[in-house]
């Protein structure tokens, strides 16, 4: 028979799939001899049985449970509802990977209208005893029965004001019973039963609704942003309780140690006096700095610190810990390997190499490579932020500059954030808030501290945030807050800076930020244990260059067509597009021709000699185009043309399916003079920045959209034969490669017979993904969430490589390429490029290169060096 | 080195690869001891040859015709421009397969004017020197300059009208010198140059005009519509010239050792004495009957009769030959297997098993499947053709009855074919007129015998022609003709028949054929040899009783939207898409409910216990609304809505590439209630009709578009669950099966996973190739044309299943389905279903079964059998 639960002196604590991150890291420390208030862990396992049998705890796995707890009641000497020994317990999830925020917690289960008496008289303290329970009635009604949290935060505030006090500390025992009063009626009133007083239906209640909350919406977009299976399922840790709020010799609290903001070498923390976890996570009391600890209680202290020590030397990682002191007497809650900021990640890599924990390529294998995005997020324009006003400073949760328009809600910031730049500001945020959070520059809140939900959160997606910044005064409503005596509403413009804690008034332009540093220092191991090459996707010299400052090693995708859109070369463009002949249309195509060549000159010398891939004008003619008749017909006067003419001309463009229509190399086939002055402007630009700098710049000419072998050969040939006449015609020499995408699932199955044309592949998997699904990116949106809401799709194909449809086709390609060619080129240059996963998959399956937008370029070397690592070439 | 030029009799008559189908022939006769004027083959290689060396005949080739030139003139005694005894060639195309109409002749070659003159004296007849000479200019001017023939003609009438004679047999020496001198005249205006007088010059010239004819626009359309490969090239026959333009003791002719509009045993052709070949095949004089032949030169006529008997003992089936008699001697100028009407076929094959010629699988592999169309092609309704009144009676050139709106030229027809019914009304047809022929119901000439250009085009494309219809009186613009005292303009409506040669005025209804005689005779061995199961495609009880007549072994596609689209339904469908929630959806999905039960019941019945693959509703929502503001209105009207409500619901319904957007399976997804409605649809008609009939119904339920075993899973257990209640709730006892189509690429790279669920895969194989080649079959019109005028396509991949792309994919589908589940039903359901060569692909891919349009069903059987005869399985 399968074991389902464990006592944590029971369980492996290597085994996170089984036990989840918490129980095998309390395993972990029980097996260290640690102060861990011991307890049972109800595996993963359990938690996927219980959804294959229909949202239910099975006859087997209750009976494991009762037997464990009847084992944990004679480990500790107390019992469940008892009226001599009580135990107490706290109830809470603990998956395969921390998932913060998302799963949900429950303390001082046990306690009833009897308990809460014999614990009075046990603890001699009434008070607590009461606070214990209240807080047990509203932890259950919220989590385990899902109720409006807010009905009985409501009722605690007005028992507050009305007895006049700041904090719930400074209640009274009778106080507290008769909100436990209020609270029990609420709950009848709400719930249509009585709080249930038997503690093994609380405990039961309890198990489930930690398994039901691995199902809710936040923890399923969670999973999707992080790449987590659901198949996994959440282990529930069962543990005794202890006490930080017995009184003033108790306390709780949380610390990494290391700081997680910076990286810097020393415990680094919060707790609270009197009170449980809850109250310093929660934010709403502001709790002191672990270095306090020190003076108040250096014994505690000083066991902490060394525990700290220990683990972050038994884990080789920086710790994110929970203890609970009792009456004086430490405990450890928990521990993990901490969250931290991308910045703090470099550094505590480095230096624990430099302290020689671990080993480079240990230290490369730390980094989640998605995270460096928050050191490439912009930082402020040292010019502008000269003339910013500093209206207030609060805690630098997670860093980044961040500008832009003010929302105070998420569903606001989501629906702003489609057309402009948002910052989210809130009193606190709660997990409700996640996806605004996603689409904001970054978060600004009233309350709260370093380790509250919106700092942690907001350093897990990268994004800025300031938390804490109590100088915001928030109107009733919500729609408005003041602060340096100004009101601020919806729209208006703010900025701040997760990494100084500053808020400043108005827009401060924010810039791109640089590698030095740790950071530098990574990307050089990361550079010298990688196998793959990284490129990047540019269309102008600015990005190029950016990208070329972030360590790319040539342009892997420029696309033509965003030049044809500038402003100044658009009525060039619908000039050609209206041609009725050849000869007009070459004429108008001579109007483009220096333009290109300009283009691609600074594209060129951007990169410095490194080769460039240009891809041929891609998109269907009519995108080029308006399409309302006020617009033709201001269009139709400007070109010297009818109305009649134009519209018509545009009307035989329109398309059905303009992702499947007349785009790519089909524009090259039907017009091969476009193709043609392209390869004009790409081989003179060669020419001209190779005589003037001294490079030897291969250009690379890459043909859309290829869906046979005879229509890539035929453009090749058109481009070859201009190409040759060019390079004659300057009387240069100059090598250039003709190459294709592989983006439509007919070049991939019959890449063996385009690889005897094409001297490279570059995968577009933006498109390959569409075609292979069978479905539009435009369209899709419609659909796709009824997808996700369903568990039909568990991540979004265009954001991570779908590796088992569309990475067959890519694998296929690459083999049929190489046999054909063996010495054949193969890159990526879909937004697929710059996604870890994405680039683990390209390793393997042997590409030479991946190209990603300039941002992602250091993301895509570190990713390509853990992927060498893991599966070296 | 490589021989590029053969004797005659030193060819292989096997090889037709070498030596084109002329030539392979002239060498078979040859060596069979007929009376064939010797000549020399140039292979087709040489023609690829010219290609591949830019359309040029290399030095080594033009060595190698000098050579063999010189053993023609040394076997016959002649020499190409000699001043004694001069030899005249024709010069002929041959590919591999006959093209006709499509390459080019000339005849004469040699002539100039002092061989002329030798010749006059020679024959001791100027007469037929001077007709040789100008029939000959006229030839090389039209076919080799590619100068305007009508300028030639016209000059021919001129002079036929001054001399008051109505033939060019009746105009003198006198006249035909003069005329040749006029002729000589206007091809120095056109040309700039003299004509050519070196015969040498002119036998190599003519020799390009045949290569170039190789790629003329008409022989690629005709390619197009055979699937002829363009590498094949032609080859080339220089023949000596005999004549049958001597006198009135020389003749020449063409005959057919069986009739090939029925395909009777009797040699069946036409002749014209003191004539050459064109004048026989052009239509210009009417030629004589072969059998009068018999009267006017028996022995002749007994020794072609008996070489026709031989010829077609030789090659086992019915030939089509050319013959010449020079001053009473016999000269076969070529045979080949002739093309006949499919009615004609099907007789030949089943007679030659009869006659003990040839086994049954031969018989089988003898009829083109395409042919039979013919015979399934509307034949006019009997009440309907009571009324008919016929205003003439022609030649029954190729069967099937037609009618429609007149068109007069190929421009025409096809314009007006696009919205309506065309018949092509011709003086007579020439090559130019092939793609009007092809868009028109059928096709009725003034001019022109049984061999005429429009009766064996006609034929070959099983499109109805009635031929030499000399009552027709042309307007001289020929924009209208006069008939039985009645004008006839363009768009005026007339109905002729080509199985009987009688033309109808007006409109006679037309209606389907039925099987039987040969045709059931050759259906029945097909369906002894077949391994392949045909099904169809059938969206109603008309449809697929049609189809069940047509030996449909059930319903492989049966598409609900069709239903859903009826005037009666379609307001209940709006209604549904317009529900803004489930209960509002599924209460108009109850008014659907019995419509679509009666549907399946009818088509059900109608296949009389068969399996029936229903498909679950497909298309993008948004087809059934309206679109402009106007037709919203009066809807919203309708429906009891505001114009702003509904216009807001069809708008969110826009989709910017509908084929890859909200359809298929992914409306299930969305909305189960459809599903489930349709489920309970299909699972109460088969109980019903099981009870009613006896049958033992196990109807098949298709879901559409899967692209993930996820989605089909969802879907397939939504369905699973409402057939289970559905038949528990009748008390009844069914078995029935979900599968899917497989027409998204992920679905065929991934159906190992699909089909752990799906019971059956139906490879919609026109969705999967508009994907696996990204391009919309909506919007590929638009450059296609392009794509087959640069030889980038050769075939249309909507009409012929593309086998290296999407063939790709449907074998690894197959594949995979099978390794997971082995009694998988693999079927096709695509309009590929019903081509021969798909049908071919899809056998060897190890299908289970074709489903196609109900009048293809016989063609695909005869398709498996020829597949299986091939190929056993």
């Amino acid at each position: 028979m399968k074991q389902y639960v464990y006592l944590f002196k029971e369980s492996d604590g290597k085994n996170k799939a089984l036990f989840g991150g918490k129980g095998a890291n309390l395993a972990e420390m029980t097996n260290l001899g640690m102060p861990v208030p011991q307890g049972f862990t109800i595996t993963t396992e359990a938690c996927t049985q219980y959804y294959v049998d229909g949202r239910k705890i099975n006859d087997e796995i209750m009976a494991q449970i009762e037997k464990k707890l009847a084992e944990l009641e004679a480990m500790t000497g107390k019992k469940l509802g008892d009226m001599q020994n009580p135990l107490l317990v706290s109830v809470r999830s603990g998956a395969r990977v921390s998932m913060p925020g998302m799963m949900d917690t429950i303390l001082n289960l046990g306690l009833n209208d009897e308990v809460v008496e014999v614990m009075a008289r046990l603890t001699n303290n009434p008070r607590f005893a009461y606070d214990s329970y209240r807080r047990f009635i509203q932890m259950f009604s919220d989590v385990v029965m899902q109720q409006e949290k807010s009905k009985y935060e409501r009722i605690l505030d007005k028992v507050k004001a009305e007895k006049g006090v700041q904090f719930d500390k400074d209640l009274t025992a009778e106080d507290l019973k008769g909100i436990v009063k209020m609270f029990k009626d609420l709950y009848l009133k709400a719930q249509g039963e009585e709080f249930p007083q038997d503690p093994k239906v609380q405990l039961i209640e309890a198990v489930k609704a930690v398994f039901r909350s691995w199902d809710n919406d936040r923890a399923n977009v969670y999973r999707r942003m992080h790449d987590i299976p659901y198949e996994w399922g959440t282990a529930v840790n069962v543990q005794s309780m202890v006490f930080g709020n017995l009184g003033e010799t108790s306390g709780t609290g949380v610390a990494f140690s290391r700081n997680p903001a910076t990286g810097e070498n020393v415990l680094y923390g919060e707790y609270l006096m009197n009170a449980q976890g809850e109250d310093v996570v929660a934010g709403i009391r502001t709790p002191l700095p672990i270095s306090t600890l020190a003076e108040q209680n250096p014994e505690v202290y000083k066991q902490f610190a060394d525990i700290a020590k220990k683990l972050e030397q038994h884990n080789k990682d920086m710790q994110d810990m929970e203890f609970t002191i009792e009456n004086g007497k430490l405990y450890m809650l928990q521990t993990r390997n901490g969250k931290r900021t991308a910045k703090a990640a470099l550094k505590v890599a480095v230096d624990l190499v430099k302290e020689g924990m671990i080993t480079e390529k240990e230290a490369i294998m730390m980094i989640d490579p998605k995270q460096l995005d928050a050191l490439l997020h912009p930082q402020f324009e040292a010019e502008s932020l000269k003339k910013g006003v500093v209206i207030a400073e609060a805690l630098p949760a997670s860093p980044g500059a961040a500008c832009g328009k003010i929302a105070f809600t998420a569903e606001r910031a989501k629906e702003m954030a489609a057309t402009e730049k948002v910052v989210l500001v809130r009193l606190e945020t709660s997990p409700e808030d996640i996806e605004g959070m996603a689409v904001s520059q970054g978060v600004l809140t009233a309350r709260g501290g370093m380790t509250s939900h919106a700092a942690v959160v907001a350093r897990g997606m990268g994004t800025a945030c300031v938390a804490g910044c109590s100088a915001i005064k928030f109107a009733e409503d919500e729609k408005s807050f003041t602060l340096a005596g100004k009101t601020y509403v919806e729209g208006d413009e703010i900025s701040f800076d997760g990494s100084t804690g500053k808020v400043y008034d108005g827009l401060i332009k924010t810039e791109p930020a640089k590698i030095s540093g740790e950071f530098a220092t990574i990307m050089e191991w990361a550079d010298k244990y990688r196998a793959l090459k990284v490129r990047t996707n540019a269309d102008n010299p600015k990005d190029a260059k950016n990208a070329f400052n972030f360590g790319a090693e040539g342009v892997g995708l420029c696309r033509t067509e965003h030049m044809f859109f500038e402003a100044d070369r658009i009525p060039a463009v619908r000039e050609m597009i209206v041609s009725s002949t050849v000869e007009e249309r070459k004429k108008t195509l001579e109007k483009l021709l220096p333009m290109q060549r300009e283009d691609f000159k600074g594209i060129y010398k951007a990169m410095e000699g490194n080769p460039v891939t240009i891809r041929f004008l891609d998109p269907p003619l009519h995108e080029f185009v308006p399409h309302d008749d006020a617009d033709i017909k201001a269009l139709a006067q400007e070109m010297g043309l009818t109305f009649e003419r134009l519209k018509s001309t545009i009307a035989d463009l329109h398309e059905f399916n303009p992702m499947m229509g007349h785009r790519g190399l089909r524009l090259a086939v039907t017009y091969p003079e476009i193709a043609e002055m392209q390869t004009q402007a790409v081989i003179e630009a060669a020419i001209a920045v190779n005589k003037e700098c001294g490079y030897n710049i291969v250009p690379e000419i890459m043909i859309p959209l290829t869906c046979d072998w005879k229509e890539f050969k035929y453009v090749r040939d058109v481009v070859a034969a201009k190409a040759d006449e060019t390079i004659k015609a300057n009387g240069a020499n100059l090598t250039y490669k003709i190459g294709t995408m592989i983006e439509i699932p007919r070049a991939a199955l019959t890449a063996d017979e385009v690889a005897k044309y094409a001297e490279f592949f570059s995968f577009g998997t933006n498109d390959l993904t569409q075609m292979t699904y069978g479905f539009s990116r435009d369209d899709a949106g419609k659909f796709l969430d009824v997808y996700y809401t369903k568990k039909i799709f568990e991540s979004d194909p265009f954001a991570r490589l779908d590796q088992n449809g569309v990475g067959k086709l890519v694998e296929m390609a690459a083999r049929l390429g190489k046999e054909t060619r063996p010495d054949i080129k193969l890159g990526i240059c879909g937004e697929h490029g710059g996604d870890p996963s994405s680039v683990e998959f390209c390793h393997k399956a042997g590409l030479t290169y991946v190209s990603c937008s300039p941002f992602r370029v250091p993301i895509a070397r570190l990713a390509a060096a853990q992927a060498n690592i893991k599966n070296p070439r």
